[in-house]
């Protein structure tokens, strides 16, 4: 785990919370960009190494509809970065981690990614991303 | 706002949730700290640029403890490195944030923090922290 990569903010509402986060993080933000996989558009900003991505659902069949629905804005997820996403996968099954999926998928950001459930995680939905080069 | 500081997680117990997260970031804890004014105990796992801060509350009166009776283990705050507490506190509140403190306060791992309140910034609860030199 080479550091926090991002850390993903569920909210009702993108634009609104672009302008409460650019104030908050006295930066703009960087880019857009719709999941359809995963019915999302997110919004990216910088934070020195790290960043925030806001998340909107686009549907309800999204896990973000679901996740505002049953806990409100807030936090969503701990995205960290890594070197092989594959080994790390590995490494954390041994480890008694349970994957949400079994191959790295494509997420925002030019990434693969893949979540660990937060059941085997003390509560936190953690996601393991690593840059596709 | 440098970087993301640390993600403070609030855990029912501090043992158990060290071997987890040592397991999760492939890392050791590196210090367990007692801040007897939040009564909490906390422990920093370092991964790259930034830290997981794991927090046990020690008492009833713990924020950490009301947190935990409300929601379960999971992530309660996210920390950002500020050059200037003051000036940050000053611009947040000339932007509308609501701060939980009026002066700088000490916190675990030799900082200066201040809180804001997750109600005025989208259900999150921020916190501004300032190595103190």
């Amino acid at each position: 785990m080479k550091k926090v990569e991002h850390i993903g903010i569920a909210v009702n509402n993108l634009t609104d919370a672009s302008v409460l986060y650019e104030k908050l993080l006295n930066t703009s933000v960087y880019k857009t960009e719709e999941v359809a996989s995963e019915h999302v558009l997110t919004a990216f900003l910088q934070c020195g190494p790290n960043k925030i991505e806001l998340l909107q659902a686009t549907s309800e069949d999204s896990a973000i509809a679901a996740f505002l629905a049953k806990k409100g804005e807030g936090i969503h997820h701990i995205a960290f970065d890594v070197e092989d996403i594959e080994a790390e996968m590995q490494r954390l099954k041994n480890e008694g981690f349970i994957l949400l999926n079994d191959k790295p998928k494509r997420g925002a950001d030019n990434k693969l990614v893949c979540f660990v459930h937060p059941k085997s995680a003390g509560g936190v939905l953690v996601e393991l991303c690593q840059e596709i080069k």
